[in-house]
């Protein structure tokens, strides 16, 4: 086991009727003026957002409002947040939505109060010292950036997807989290919610550290729970329990509490990261086609945790042949990812022909020579786990 | 799932040599003096103390010393503490030892800026409402008090053993735990540590709240891991990887990790802190005698989760006589026990006569007419419960 820092100071505050604390726990950490970010508007039509200020006005918060921050968060949007920001003066960005209005929130909170361009801190030229506070009602159960001290945004001119991490800085100081605000997300975007939260944890579980038998036990628990939770709530959208289960997931997923003490992985991410980036997909579905193929391709050369998985989480038989473990277990993950609704391969995600030469090399251009860490993948590597997903 | 908040604001930093970066995270928190509370003089002995504070001048951090806690910490300790913190203006107690010295480092935190009894905290006539920092540098993995906001104090003239819980004020900034630390510490004590966390995990498990997939997930997966990892270290006391397993599992024991949205029961707990106020066991074994007889006990009447305990955890097959199946459950538990050299009745424990009615009384006096949730416990079932650990 590796030496490890794991620090979550998020006050997640879950359960029904949650979100109508807003207002006593936004004075709690000393803050009388915030800005209310958001994405399309699900919230004014649901009244989520009434509530939200009614609790506001009622524990005597002044806000401002920011809305319109789409999914795939880009740089011009969090520029507005900045000015917008900065004009009314607020102390905390409330990200009231999913991952992209949260990492939007959080590039804004690293942005205000630095003088020069907020893209220094992804492309790694400056270091966050300062940030506003920032604080989240969760919509959507995926990113787990309700946890994480981390944030991707786009820069739309270059098309890069960089991620900034600052945990000391960017978690937000409290969560809100009801799952009954997740009943009327769309099939297709639950699915792709539940995809993101099992790929967090893949990338920590897939690792060659040895000897990590408490963070492996916690991957497989929340990956079993979260494929148990799956089935119900495709039965049942409005299933309580399922999506409290499933709400959870999500958050212990991306905080640190998977993972402790390994090497993480993080390839398909990046190479995830690079087809939303140009095709503009839903990240989560560009993950179910991207993971199989990665695993399918690392299996190859070093199967061991891939086939710990699908004895693991699937049941698969041991045998002397990992290798056929390991895609025997792809082949159900494969088969799980379909009966969510998720596309499994490039043509199924709607992009016929991508263009790997492009991707590979965007791909280590932004990430280097070597992607990842349980197989370092070279450039042609990258080349052939994107052949894999065609 | 019943609704909850998590919060677990403590930073741990976890492995080898971390005890050498105590001096810069004290500064961090903004911390110029300190106390060093320890224990029996091991730290003294094994160089540990020496180089906490090499480390501590390094970042010019000033400290006093106060050592000399004892097992089943007691108020008078506190007391004393609470004189020498306030003669030396302490800034934060750094706790540099197991749950005793945590606990007695809480219990002082809390007590030095109250000008009345910091009793009153325990017997729940005044609340906490201003505290020193407290910071723990670990050599016990057990008690789990590294991270929590909890603190366990016996009085010593009433033998009253009580808890008191202020997660907002009393959890510690920050927690220092290298494996290493333990290599030395008793086969005896490392298993009653190793029952003490398992314990902590139990408690929550055994629930009637239906649909927590995920915390029983965590639960199950976290005691699996405690238990392989304990063989390993019964073999080899100086495996770093078992010894890191274990550690950090004794921490997410207790954080607030597992069991999130259940009702918990800790009528063992309760059951236990009786035995140990009276007869000064060590509470780990106490909790081995305890812990199977309140298990056969609510098996009569509530069986299904130890049922699920025993499948998931033992691999007791399925069947439709779930006492059976919780029945053949405790006994494998029971043969773990034993196989740590714990005792699993009272007799093991060398108290031969134990005064059932005073335990059943003073337990009752203390907690009230009923004891537990996950079976409500009369008095006249915890009698029954003592009565079955005989």
């Amino acid at each position: 086991m590796n030496n490890f820092v794991f620090y979550s100071p998020t006050e997640f505050v879950f359960g029904k009727d949650t979100e109508a604390q807003v207002g006593v726990l936004v004075r709690k950490y000393g803050v009388r003026k915030v800005m209310i970010a958001y994405g399309g508007g699900s919230i004014i039509r649901s009244g989520l957002l009434d509530r939200v200020k009614e609790s506001l006005q009622a524990a005597g918060v002044t806000y401002g409002e920011f809305g319109g921050v789409q999914p795939n968060p880009i740089d011009t949007k969090v520029y507005e947040g900045i000015d917008i920001c900065r004009r009314e003066q607020a102390e905390m960005i409330l990200a009231v939505g999913g991952g992209s209005v949260i990492d939007t929130a959080k590039a804004i909170a690293a942005g205000v109060p630095y003088e020069g361009d907020f893209w220094d801190f992804f492309i790694g030229k400056e270091k966050v010292t300062k940030a506003l506070k920032v604080a989240v009602i969760l919509t959507i159960p995926a990113a787990g950036s309700e946890g994480s001290g981390n944030s991707v945004i786009t820069k739309i001119e270059t098309l890069q997807k960089l991620s900034l991490r600052v945990p000391e800085l960017l978690r937000p100081v409290f969560s809100i989290m009801n799952p009954e605000l997740t009943y009327t997300l769309p099939p297709f975007q639950t699915a792709c919610g539940i995809a993101d939260m099992m790929v967090h944890i893949m990338e920590r579980y897939f690792t060659n550290t040895q000897d990590v038998e408490i963070s492996d036990r916690l991957c497989e628990g929340t990956l079993m729970a979260i494929i148990k939770e799956a089935y119900r709530i495709k039965q049942n959208p409005e299933d309580y329990d399922a999506r409290a289960n499933m709400m959870w997931c999500g958050t212990i997923a991306h905080n640190g509490t998977c993972g402790i003490g390994c090497e993480e992985d993080w390839a398909s991410h990046f190479l995830e990261h690079e087809i939303s980036a140009i095709y503009n997909v839903t990240h989560g579905a560009g993950l179910t086609v991207i993971v199989p193929a990665w695993m399918t391709f690392v299996s190859r050369h070093n199967p061991k945790k891939i086939a710990q998985f699908a004895n693991r989480i699937f049941g698969i038989p041991e045998s002397e042949d990992l290798e056929e473990m390991a895609l025997a277990g792809i082949s159900r993950l494969k088969h799980f990812f379909r009966y969510l609704g998720l596309p499994v391969n490039f043509k199924e995600l709607d992009v016929e022909n991508p263009d790997i030469e492009r991707l590979a090399d965007s791909l280590h251009r932004n990430k280097g020579e070597l992607v990842g860490n349980y197989v370092k993948l070279t450039k042609e590597d990258s080349k052939e786990v994107y052949r894999l997903a065609l």
